[in-house]
Order: C-alpha cells, then structure tokens, then sequence
C-alpha cells in the first residue's frame, strides 16, 4: 500500500521533523520523530550552547528513559541533575512547584540555564512553571512522552499547576527553548492512554481542518499502529497548535478555538474528582467536543449529519462519546454547570463556548444563556 | 522663594499628575499626588469598568489607610474583599503567596478582574506575583505606601518572592493596569524609611541624568520637607524608570542600569541577613553605589571628584555610605563575595557590574574579575 502523506505538505520548516513555532525572538523548533531521546544532548547543545540543566520527571518515566537521557546529555557535555517526582496528577501542586525551584536553585542555575521536563502533561506543567518563575523566568525543554503531550500541552507555553479550587488555576505562560518529541516513547503507551492524545488530534480537524479530518478518517488504524503515519499526524498537530499560539500567544481570542470540548469536558473531569479510572483528560474532550457539536446542530448550527461523523469517528478510535458512558455514580446537570461556572475563559460570569457551523468550522460564542446549556445537559445525560 | 521646576517638564503625559509607561497595548498609567488613596475607586473605575477587586496589604498599612481605600472603591461600585497579611519582609514567602492566590481563586476573580496592592514593596511583589500567576495573569493595581516603592518597586512589572536560597529569587514579570502614588501617604514614614527610598531617587540622577542629579543637590531639603518638590522628584524617577522599562521590558539590558548599587547592596543585604535594624535595602543601594562609583574611580573610569560629589549628597540626605557604617559584627569580603556570586544577573558564572564614567554616565560591564572585586573590598571595609 502506498503510504498517504498528511494532507498538506510540510513548509516553513527546516527539516522534514521540525516544526517551528514563529513568536519573533522567542522562536522555537519542536522536533518529532523516533530516537529523540538519543539525540536530546546534541539538538539542546546546538541551540543551547553551554547550559547546564535540571531534569524534571517522574518515577514511572524515570524507569523507562531516564538512563538514556541521562547518557545523551553527559555525551554532548550537559552537567544536569534530575528531579524524581512521584506520578500522577496530585504532583501538579503548590507543595511540588516548591520542592522544584527550591533544587533548581540549590543548584544555582541561571536564566540561560535550562530546565528539561521529561515527561507527560503533569511535569511538563509543573516544570514549565517552575522554569518561568525562577529568577523571573529561565530556559525550557520540553520532551514529551506520552501522546496528549506531544500534540498538545508541550506546545504554546502554558504552564501550571492545579489548586484545590480547581484545575491548572495558577501558571504562567512560558514558551520553552525546545520541544522534542520521540515518537518511540509512544509505544511505552497504554491503548487507552494512546487514544486519550488521539482525541487532541482529531481535534485540530473537527476545529478548523476539514482535510485532516479526513485523512484522520481514512488513517486512523495506521496513526494507531505507529509508523510514519502517527509522525505526520502529530506534526500536523504541532504545526496546527504552533499557528494559532504565534497568532494569540496569549489566548486573547483565536487561540480560545483550542478549547473546542474543553468547557464540557473540563466540568465532566471536575465531576469526577479528577479520578483517571473513571474519565482522563482525553476522553473528556472526546464526550466534550461530541457535546459541543450536538449542542451546535441542536441551535440550528451545524449539520447533524457532521456531529454524527465527528462521534463515528471518535466511538472507531476507542473513545467515548457520551456522559452516561462514564463508570461509576451517574453526573448530575448541576454538577456539570458548576465547572462550566468555575472556567478559566468566563468572562462576567459568562462562560465562552466554541460552537461549530460543521466538521472544522468551530467558532467562538459568548452569548449562550445558562439555561440553554442546562437543558441540553439534561438530555445528554439521560441518552 | 520661587519654587524650581524639576529639571525638564512633562511630555507625553496625560495630566502633570501622570507618566505613562509606553509598552503598547498593556501601557498604563502612574498617577503621583496627594489625595489618591480618596480617588483611587474613582480612578480605577475609569480604567478598568466592572471589575471585582481583591486588596491584598499588611496589618501595619490597614491600620493607616484600608478604611479610606475601602470606602473610595465601594463609592465607585468597586466590590471588593481584603487580604491583610503580617507587616514584614518574610511575609514574601511561598507560604504567603499560597494564601494570596487562594483566596482570589475562593472569591471567584477572573483575568479581568484585579488584584490591589496597598503597601510597600514586599505586599506589592507579593500581590503582583499572585496576579501574575492566578489563571496565569489577572489584572493588577499598585498601590505604593513607601517612598521606595512609589519611585521604583511599583513600576516595571518585576514581581516576585523571597527563597530559602535568596531574595527575589522566585517571580515574574507582570506589569499592573495602574499606579496610584498617594505622596500624602509618606507622612506616615520615619525619617530612615523615608531616606532609604530616596537613595533610589538619586540613583536615577547617578545612572544617567546629571541634570537631575544637580536638581536633588539643590532641593534635596524641599523633598525631605514635602510639598511639590517632592511630588516632582517621584514623577521624575518614575518617568526615568517607564523610559528603561519601555525600553527593556524584561532585563535583558538597558534595564539592568537600574540596578546600580544594587549587586554591591543585594550582597550587604544578605550578609547581614536581611535583618532590617541592621540595613534596610535603600541604604544598602546607598553604600552600593557609593561602592560602585569608587570602584570606577580605582580602575580609571570616573573622576574621584564625581564620586565624591555622589557620596556627599547620600550622607547629607542621612544614608550611610561606608560598609564599616552597617551596625553589628563586621562584614567579611568572602561574605560579600558569597553574595554576588548568587546575584540573578550572573551569566556564566561572571556577575554584571553596572559602573560609570562619573555622575549620570554608568555603563554594564560584564568583564570584571572577581580578584579585582575582592582586593578593593578589602580595602573599603577596612575604609
């Protein structure tokens, strides 16, 4: 079988494997492709020369690549320690943002220094964070090691951690210096951990690339079964996300368009206590973008023929699609319209939506009455 | 007597009240005067329409001013909720910083909404980096109390905490939405606290604007005395700091001129270990410059007259001037060395020394050796 390439060929990049991130000065390449790992020590000492570093990871990374990182970056003479933090999401605190610094600067790095988060979301977050609040902002490297990561939070510089009060309350914007993504660490992956970060990518499509969608649609076992496929649809993902970061760095308005099913699917996380048995963060933007699109052809919006599409393809991925599919005690409308209250993007008590006009034509609305989206959730959670 | 200008007149400002810190579209204006703390709802409610408000200040400074602030906001409609937290430096602290952002998180602000510093520098490093960090980044006013903050920690952004290892070492930087300098509130300051922040006012003179410094030689008694001399002095340094920031936003090198005096005095600080009966940081600058402007004079840079000149004016405004002055056990040259080493503006391991070539011509200079730091340490300790 001749192998489809993604459905636009690569430009603006220097090499087939790099994406470049345009913000002026502060420019970056994100490298994907297998054997990264390997080659970090070179690729951060040509763009990074004579820093010296602090690895930020995990005890379950750490076992898994920790070594060969550690050897790549001593071969191209990178002096760096490395910071083994416990795994999981509760490590996104104020307690852990504490502990990083305080090593970081015990070891008295310096802005041009470089903090190397080698991880998934939760240490590249907690990581980015403390690299842009150590002496008001140091040098950054992202390796990212799982899906969700490598098309997504490694990209556009936010970083953070959770509070009590909510989830990633309390960051900073930070671009990194550097993203590299190995796509060999993604077979260290779970089935369901994959297709979580597989949700990300169907999401560029559904926002505003009708033709990545259907390429996803026509590729998604061989995005699944690795290969070049899966490097061509995280580099079209990256270079998606790197348009939109360059054009609204700071999430003024287009770059609120990435949160297509994050409104809903940030409520139904917040719903469950933030308990990864029952719901990850990718499958709650698979029910929240499905949500937004039903609720899109609901209001006259959007075809319903393309809100069937879009869950078709995300239920032949493996995900779900709808709120009663979460295990354990049924989620109850009020429960889901007090995270939606507790958003980051409310604006005067107003949540903003992303609605869509069909597969790839996601726009941003301001104007939703409460009630609506009430009554909608209602009917969702009983279908 | 005729009252004598400061040394050139306002341009660019909207009223003689204001200076306005040019950084496009986040530009904002610093109001200097008497009076504003009564204004301050009226002020803001202009700028910022609608907003909440969290006025986060210390229980000395609520005693003094909170009532009046609080019922000049709730006469503009300003609904707003108070942090009062211990007066002091140590309040700079993660601890600190994890209550400030819980309880704006608690009263459910959002990024337009503001943050209101009222104190001196430490509540408004505090409360910006709070703001700076809550949904990575709300709205914040400064509302300096001290005459140093009113001329130098209020304005540019630089926000930030405390560490174990160092002061300030943990921060961003975040430019408020608005100053407002109440000059009427310096009544309230002793007559150390109120010399300790014009040491800062004359190093605007020092770094690059003799004029202005010859206009300090002349009125320096009218400004210790108040009235418009003073309100003068305060708009001429925030106009000289906007210029730098605007220039330079995040220190990468012009701004670090604003830091004469201060590698020298952040080392005396921390060898007496912030103990503020000891040496509080304006006079620490004071004997900092002084130390830098002689350390010119040794290597041939500057006419000793001008370090003289420069050192009479500091001891004739009651700062100290000598290391020896500094009450308590005698300082060591490797204490002090110890404290460079850790300065934020180190690259590689060589600390930036800001000297000059004689008043109002200082210039970075990164090439210094630390032999040459030490032996002329020696000699000014024993001075």
């Amino acid at each position: 079988m001749k192998r489809e390439a993604a459905y636009q060929t690569d430009n603006g990049a220097a090499t087939p494997r790099c994406v470049v991130v345009d913000l002026g000065t502060r420019s970056y390449d994100i490298l994907i492709g297998p054997g990264l790992v390997d080659e970090a020590g070179t690729e951060i000492a040509r763009r990074l020369p004579g820093i010296r570093a602090a690895v930020v990871t995990d005890e379950t990374v750490a076992g898994l690549h920790l070594d060969r990182l550690s050897i790549a970056l001593r071969a191209a003479g990178i002096d760096h320690s490395t910071i083994v933090l416990p795994a999981g999401e509760t490590t996104k605190s104020f307690a852990h943002l504490t502990q990083v610094v305080d090593e970081v600067l015990a070891q008295r790095l310096e802005r041009d220094d470089a903090v190397i988060a080698l991880g998934g979301g939760v240490i590249g977050d907690l990581a980015g964070f403390a690299s842009a609040i150590v002496r008001r902002g140091m040098r950054f490297v992202q390796m990212p090691t799982t899906l969700l990561a490598q098309v997504d939070s490694s990209v556009g510089g936010k970083t953070g951690i959770n509070s009590p009060r909510g989830k990633n309350l309390v960051g900073a914007f930070h671009q990194p210096s550097l993203v590299l993504a190995d796509t060999a660490l993604l077979d260290t992956l779970s089935p369901r951990e994959f297709a979580a970060g597989y949700a990300e990518i169907v999401k560029y499509g559904l926002i505003d690339r009708p033709d990545f969608f259907d390429w996803l649609d026509r590729n998604c076992e061989a995005v699944f079964a690795g290969g070049p496929e899966r490097a061509d649809a995280i580099r079209q993902s990256c270079k998606a996300k790197a348009v939109v970061v360059a054009a609204d760095e700071r999430e003024n308005a287009g770059r609120a368009l990435l949160n297509l099913g994050h409104t809903f699917g940030h409520a139904l996380e917040a719903a469950v206590g933030y308990d990864s048995r029952r719901l990850v963060h990718g499958e709650g933007v698979a029910i929240g973008m499905t949500l937004a699109y039903r609720f899109s052809t609901e209001r006259g919006l959007c075809p319903a023929e393309d809100a069937d599409r879009g869950e078709a393809h995300l239920r032949a991925a493996g995900l779900p699609t709808r709120i009663g599919e979460i295990p354990g005690a049924p989620l109850t409308t009020a429960q889901l319209m007090a995270g939606i209250a507790q958003d980051k993007k409310v604006k005067r008590g107003r949540p903003t939506f992303i609605l869509t006009r069909g597969i790839g034509r996601a726009f941003l609305e301001g104007d939703v009455a409460p009630a609506a989206v009430e009554a909608f959730l209602d009917r969702e959670i009983a279908r």
